[in-house]
């Protein structure tokens, strides 16, 4: 079964062409200009754009928490990424405490397995550190799962010390696996909360203020401090406040293996949404949280430099109705997280390339290529290339839409970016060459998608850090 | 006319995949796995990467240097940069002194036509500024020279003082030019070099020492303040000093729109190559001039980190056997400049990507792809994809080489890297379509090389601070 | 002649006590608790501060501008002067176009002669730089002028190239002299000035917009440069800009001999004093022009922390009546300056020690200490310490006086700190052991103030950056 | 009972003058030239600096380790501070595991009661966080311990971790009291050495590869963090490492209040002592470890522009012949500390003065009043001004001394500066008036020492941050 895309302008992280991109199965076939194919489905791309299923590498799909889930879970949350472009998730499983990481496999394999519409890897989120989960991570990356989180957050929930981080770091560069850090300093943190509480600080907007920049710059600082010490690389996670960012920077020039992301949330929200009347400031706590409108564009300026790596959701969605009114009485029991996986493509264009801050080559390298590189999926995922799995987004790039929780696919009762207008539409979206989005109908199969075996670190061009040399003949898969 | 270069490993700014590039005519039809094209001529690729041909934007073919010229004409050098695997070359046109640029202009294309056997475009550099000369750069855009050199060195010769530079600059700005800088503090060193005269310190040793970093790192760091006050984009040319790359690197964490070169001269010698017995140091003398080696691998680091953005040579040949010879007595009466047109490709993949210091796909950015976009000459320049020029290399990864005066083609009489061996070597080359070196033979024809109007900053996508917001129909070239 | 000081609180840079100071004719006798001296006149001090008087570093009294002259001579400036607290300044000889230093040097000492009422040395200000400018430098240090001071600004008028500025700080490197600085970039600005100019902006505040804060940092980190190039200390005068900060900061953390001063100007007005109604802004012309209030925070830092050396005032006064009207058509025409001489200690004190933002040691240090020890005034000015000249000031720190035009003594019609009240009054001022003001009157005669020769660098202890070693006489004088 | 000292050259921070200092009992009575007191008994000081006595504010003598107690006691060690030129000293104070503060303060002294013969202070180390610690940190305060020392380092003895530091910062911000920080990142630390010891690297070296800088710089950064987050003051304790330091500057330039020390040993001695033959690197074993030469200027630059307030000693002293070879198969079991409370003094002043590094203004600022401002001791010690005690050294600058644990008096049987011969020799040494050190001689008692009450953070100038407002009447005392 071959797809013939014709007419449109296809962009990858490098390129920008008017052609045709012919499909054949689930891989691309060729590129070029007035390729022939008569046996092919046609789909006309011309006024739009040509682009590679975006890859968030950064989702919370029915993750425990407190006895219930977050709301979307594979099917739902996948659907979600469809519509909004986006081809390929790599959701965090979760070490159960005292459990296996094995078992914690399993049960996201479970999650995902008869769900998930696009294709998914996992990280796994470590509780703990010892020479036995040592020996349990060289097994996951066999398994594909090739990248590891810690927290320097949430003590007697995911909290690690430096030593348990030191450690963990030591044995990922032993075994080819990335260290993935949520850094923000919990222990400040628990005793801001507790003062803040005290003094009777209980509403929304003090789950802000109780974890300050600093307390994200510090600790992107010290795990950075870590890795340099452990010769190992390391990718920060949600990135939010710009004090991190010049950590990140400046640990870079001095050549630091640090990657770092950030979210369309710290690019478009700030901390302002706290403010909002009543409870709805509920709507946006997540950790680290929004942060001041005045430094927003420092995040920009990085993502075009390339201190910034790639751009990913975090997406943990809560309904305000329900799960986040626990937290009426004490911002500390709200749930964090907030809905982002359908709306990220849309956000990113529309304020990354429309707005002229970076180039629409450079939005695909941050949205697809690049995740793709660091985490192992590249070049079958990430790009549009003879070979490549067909996960390929037809963008138009003219269009535009308002963004409503009455319209977006996520299984969530609000939507932060509530009545924004953006410009740049996903239009038709194709997963391994089927077509799942067109007309703004989700033609797939629910269990369609596909795990995906990642490759470890320093396998082919996976890591920008990547120091074996090439041969002859490199992988191209 | 079809060409098919068949099962090579195509190698892109972003992509790498194993595959065929089909050519007609003078461009490049299509990418793919197992094209068929059986009207065409094949070249076997297999086991060798296929990479854009290289773009020299920095040369100095012909360059009138005291009555005589560097000893590489359009013809030599072009040659030469052929079997180098470089495919374009951007060389400086000069301003006369109380010249007018069209004058200078008309030089140029004298000198290239029937001559040049690749592509090439020409720079322009200024010997002052005033509204007319201000007048005649727009007209310059308007032939496709959309980029203008100044000094802050050479007093008396090419220096400009500040006001006049941040003049140009608020013009370029005005007409979408870009600046291109040669930033040295030229008064500075005109006192060192005639206090070490008067020492009777004449060997060419005191050249490096009389052009000391910090004043090319103050020179760069002042040029880029009058950039950032014009609200003007700003490319530092041969950037050699690691204390220069701090200050890019600094004002581009300000978000100022700067870019900066370097070449293969400041990564592979050093300041040591003065050292050498008699009169060989004189080999080196060229401005900035090399540096220490201790402070080397920043650059490198600079190169992948993306603070750097291209590789260029500076090729500007002179013979040691005479025209060095002029300096015999007095250091600054060398003249300035050393051959590398022809080493470039092999000496950047050996020393980046076999060595491991950043992945074959950044080395095609900063040898092809970045000069490209920078320079107005993307995408028909620079990457391998449909509808771009077909300026193709098939490199042979694993081949080794070694450098000499003896085997290359440059029209001169030592080679900087003499006894070097490298690996990586371009074993067949493709000039818009047309095969011009196969099996260490030059098959083309001087005067094949075309003239490339480029394009102005802001249109499409050449230039990496581009601000410009993409619409729905981008142009591809 | 002994005068004794009872029961005040002596501090000196780095002191606080209770006690007595006993002068004993024109020196420092003894500090004590209960000093006895049955022939000495007795000044009560008691709840009073006892301080070195203030010595100001930067005042242009009587200096030529545009056939006319700045409205303080040597006397109403030092009568002022003293009234505010100051025993002490170093004003600046301008040599004139193509005359010679000597020539200068008489000319101020004539100026000075019969008008000084406190003691006073001299700064020169080089038009130009030559070999015989040279020569005469050195005669100039015999003379006891052992400083420079060069403009990066004013072309056509104090203007002077980099190699000039930078042959100049070898020779003062040479013969033991200090070079001080008017950094901004003075090429820039004049194409700012015309382009203003050209478009009708001619208002006050367009002085302010065409002399931007980047303009002065690139010239203070150039001049840096060149300073670290010749291994000569350097010295800025009123740094008025966080950005001009930033660089010396970083400057002095890699070793740079650099040292800077800044003005009350800069630490109490801003950019808003040019919105004032009508023509009124023009008071507040200087260069630097003042700054946004935004930034100010870091100049006060600056000098906590010890990275700005002294506060000076820049004194240069012209009638708003009738000077200033001068460029009520075109910004540029304004004479450039505003008084200070009076309030310097006063303002400082309030804004610096009862603000908290220092201890009153460091503002001692700052307007008296440092300023000697920089200039080779040290010990016999800048301390109260036995030996020292009592040039003394007994300071009522609860006192409070609201500034303005109408009460205070320099020869100009407005004040530009009109009506704001500070914390901290002088109130006797002792000159050489002579009480010269007391209970609001001056009391001494024009004339008395003498000549000082300063000490060149390196000699005892000026200059913080001494590294000549001590001996076990080291001298006192 | 009074003493002259007489035809001195006195030095104090700010100060140098030639005189005679009057001292009436235990106190200074007079400063000046020619002072007569017909009573007194007269120190001939020609050719002598007189200085304020050392402080030492980093001694730990008597202190319990492993069963036994460091070999200096308050007898030992003050005797040898006093042959030093040191007369007061601030010890720390170890809170037992779970024992109270109070029991701490009073073990130390008895400690010190009838044995020191100089005046001491102490600070109190805590080894947790609590409310009820926090609670008798203020009681502490009254009794004059306000200042806490706080480790990084040492996990599961000293260490605290981060929550528990953040709040001892708000309880000491709270009480005027100063936290003190042992800056190594511990659990890191641990890592490392465990991973050291399995390899089998046990030698003395490897006690300070398993310490590296990074886990110093780390640290520093971190806990200036927290206290920037807390609003408080932090004084980081032996600072040894260049990178460490980078960060202090990096802090201080942003505003946040950090101080700190630097060590005699961190300033001469070097990684390479590790390598010394055989096990004698032990000596050397000390945390922080010694650092690499080729980074030790940049200590000393600290020193002399302001970003190091104090040297201190860390005097620790362990016997190598017995307590040291504890760790012979095992480098984590030698006993952690060096002697060097007796050589602080002429080290600095060779090292400092002799070699031109900073002026001996500086020199009695960093050893002396810096450190009696910043802890509460000021101005009863740390100058020589009227009112203050007489603790005063009459200091040869001219005389030569070789270092040898021979003729120490310190009671260890090693000296880590064994053979080195400075310039600069305490001669003459008065404790409050009274002689102790005379012609090499020890005059005093043991027991003579009288404990310090020290006054809080923000009390009089204490303390270099201290903001609030001087009033008419300064406090003296």
């Amino acid at each position: 079964m071959k797809t013939l895309i014709k007419n449109g302008t296809i962009v990858t992280a490098a390129d920008t062409f008017r052609g045709d991109v012919l499909i054949d199965g689930e891989t691309v076939a060729a590129l070029g200009a007035g390729l022939q194919a008569p046996d092919a489905r046609v789909l006309d791309a011309r006024e739009r754009m040509v682009i590679p299923g975006g890859i968030d590498v950064h989702t919370h799909l029915d993750m425990p928490f407190g006895g219930a889930f977050s709301t979307d879970d594979f099917q739902t949350g996948t659907i979600a990424a469809a519509f909004g472009g986006t081809t390929c998730i790599v959701d965090f499983a979760i070490q159960e405490a005292g459990g296996t990481l094995r078992r914690a496999f399993d049960t996201w394999q479970r999650k995902a397995a008869g769900k998930a519409v696009v294709d998914y890897g996992f990280h796994m989120i470590l509780r703990a550190y010892s020479d036995a989960i040592g020996a349990e991570m060289a097994e996951l990356v066999a398994q594909g799962v090739t990248s590891f989180k810690l927290f320097t957050a949430y003590p007697g929930v995911f909290y690690l010390d430096d030593g348990s981080i030191f450690r963990a770091l030591g044995r990922a560069r032993d075994i080819g696996a990335l260290i993935c850090v949520h850094a923000e300093n919990g222990l400040v943190i628990a005793a801001l909360v507790q003062e803040a509480l005290a003094r009777g600080d209980v509403a929304p907007r003090f789950h802000a203020l109780t974890r300050p920049p600093l307390a994200e710059a510090e600790a992107t600082r010290r795990v950075i401090r870590l890795a340099q010490l452990a010769g190992a690389p390391l990718y920060v996670v949600h990135l939010s406040a710009a004090e991190a960012l010049d950590e990140v920077r400046a640990a870079r020039a001095e050549g630091a293996q640090v990657m770092a992301e950030t979210c369309p949330q710290y690019l478009f929200l700030s901390h302002e949404n706290y403010e909002e009347p009543g409870f709805a400031g509920a709507k946006y706590v997540m950790s680290p949280p929004l942060r001041s409108a005045a430094r927003q564009e420092e995040l920009w300026r990085g993502l075009r430099n390339g201190e910034l790596q790639a751009i990913a959701t975090d997406h943990c969605p809560f309904n305000f109705a329900s799960d986040k009114q626990l937290g009426r009485e004490d911002f500390s029991k709200i749930p964090n997280g907030a809905p982002g996986i359908e709306t990220r493509m849309s956000l990113t264009y529309d304020g990354g390339v429309a707005a002229g801050r970076f180039s629409v080559n450079r939005w695909v390298e941050l949205t697809a290529t690049a995740p793709a590189r660091i985490f192992g999926l590249f070049p079958r995922k990430g790009t549009i290339a003879p070979g490549s799995d067909a996960d390929i987004v037809i963008f138009n790039p003219g269009a535009r839409t308002t963004i409503s929780a009455r319209t977006h696919h996520m299984n969530v009762d609000y939507n932060p970016y509530e009545g924004r207008t953006v410009t740049g539409v996903p239009e038709t979206v194709l997963s391994r060459g089927e077509v799942i989005i067109e007309n703004g109908r989700f033609l797939g199969k629910p269990g369609r998608g596909r795990y995906l075996k990642r490759a470890p670190q320093g396998a082919g061009e996976a890591n920008p850090w990547k120091t074996v040399p090439q041969d002859a003949s490199p992988r191209t898969r």
